[in-house]
């Protein structure tokens, strides 16, 4: 097996795109639920019908088969729909319906209006049920040796049940309702590498985001087949040669520093976790390394990179 | 007048988006002619009604009212298509049918298919008339004096036809037929700014494309309301200090060097050519100085500097 990096970005973003085939976009788009809230009328995000069918006759939920849209009915401000959802999401773990929500994780995630206005919070583990836009940080840690560049790579626990063994981006986490991107990239780098607040404060660099309609297979864990969409700040953090990324967790295995070419390798063979791939081609093309003399899909890489949604976004 | 960053972006990436507002989206599309060469039944571009009738009765041109589709025929090759297109364009011109002919620029433009193959060349001043897909290079320069980024930034000549008298990237220029990326970014460095190849060559780093769908307005010239998708290469130069940008041609009148916050406050008052603001963007975003934390709309920014257009790219 040997993955273009085309073939990397397709992992993640697997979504259809209206602009290559408008036939093909509606079939897709058509056999998801759209996700509302009362009084705004538009989609927050994409849910199978076997996952919406579920709410039906559930208090404070509004099911239409017929436009194929679930509502959250009866609350209207972010504290009482946060709380309905919450009843509901107990509601339904206690039953043991959706295999997601089994990792609990007691983490909330913010789903955002149109006015970039908080709509709710909804526990992490149960965002892919609802198919709504989660926001997260990856950093790309890297030093410069004898005028080589060389990336400090991480391996995750194997023990880990979502994409156990695999290599990853020296930190990474999501973004949990209240937090800034950089305060939440902060405490997952003292959490996840060991380094300490006043470097990465003093070093890091936010570099953009990336953007894309992930598909979840069992990789994933719990069912597949649900929409996530995902927007990932990315940073880069030039280290001096003396600091090195140390596990602060047991999520991480170890950490390799490895050279441009060991990094595209990896890559080709499938051993990163998907996002974190969309993450390094990211930093290749910001840093000269992919071209447009030497990556044939170079323009098309760029544009998928950086995918803009159905739905608001903060 | 203060515009934000968005409203700049805005300012080229005009064209709606689908997933923002499907009905708006399909009534703008419809009131365009797609471009279409025989055997290739997609669009290579969108055009507008009134330049569309235009081509009825014209040899090699087949036009369908009904579906809105104008397409090239009985030429199968990029050499024959490229020839019967010229021999219209210079039958246009001589009618004084387009204004955007009068600028007539003798330099040809690639237009790709679906598998990244040349279909035809188009004369430069013509490819807005068919609204296809044009690539150019953008090079920001800059130098670090202690400790601070400050950034070579050109004015056009006062007496340049379009956007005469604004502000640009220091390089900038469109890639014809035949030209690399590189290649043209190179040839533009010299003419325009006086650098030599060898600084460039060693110096330069591919950082990735902006794309935008432009509806040109007046201060393009010629007919307004025509759609130019453009994908720009954008490459940052960082210059020693006592290398010194210098006017290479008439086209820039002179070099200024300014920080940040000049050229911020130049960027907010619209004197940037408008696609020069979206690179300076793009820069600003790439070098950590626009933020999630000072950028309201860093998401919605980040996505459309990189649209995904309707059209094959290369």
């Amino acid at each position: 097996m040997s993955l273009s990096n085309l073939d990397l970005v397709g992992q993640c973003d697997g979504f259809p795109y209206y602009q290559d085939d408008p036939d093909l976009y509606d079939a897709s788009i058509n056999t998801y639920y759209e996700l509302r809230v009362t009084g705004h009328d538009y989609a927050l995000g994409y849910m199978l019908p076997s996952v919406a069918q579920v709410f039906h006759g559930i208090p404070n939920w509004a099911i239409d088969d017929d436009d194929r849209v679930l509502t959250l009915v009866d609350a209207h401000n972010a504290v009482t729909r946060s709380t309905a959802l919450e009843k509901t999401l107990l509601a339904l773990r206690a039953t043991g319906h959706f295999k997601v929500l089994n990792k609990w994780r007691n983490e909330l995630y913010p789903v955002y209006g149109k006015g970039k206005e908080l709509l709710f919070s909804v526990e992490r583990s149960a965002s892919p049920l609802f198919g709504v836009v989660t926001y997260g940080v990856h950093m790309t840690a890297y030093v410069r040796k004898d005028g080589e560049l060389k990336i400090w790579i991480p391996r995750r626990a194997r023990t880990k049940q979502t994409y156990g063994g695999m290599l990853d981006n020296a930190v990474a986490g999501g973004i949990a309702t209240g937090e800034t991107a950089l305060g939440s990239l902060v405490r997952e780098c003292k959490e996840e590498a060991s380094l300490p607040e006043e470097l990465v404060r003093e070093r890091v660099k936010a570099c953009g985001t990336i953007t894309y309609s992930m598909i979840r297979d069992e990789r994933a864990g719990g069912e597949t087949g649900l929409l996530q969409p995902e927007c990932e700040y990315v940073y880069d953090l030039e280290l001096p040669e003396d600091v090195v990324p140390k596990p602060g967790d047991d999520e991480v295995e170890e950490f390799y520093l490895w050279g441009i070419e060991e990094v595209k390798a990896a890559m080709a063979t499938g051993e990163f976790k998907p996002n974190c791939a969309m993450v390094m081609i990211d930093f290749f093309i910001r840093h000269g390394i992919l071209t447009p003399e030497n990556e044939k899909d170079y323009v098309e890489i760029v544009a998928r990179l950086h995918r803009r949604f159905e739905f608001p976004t903060l």
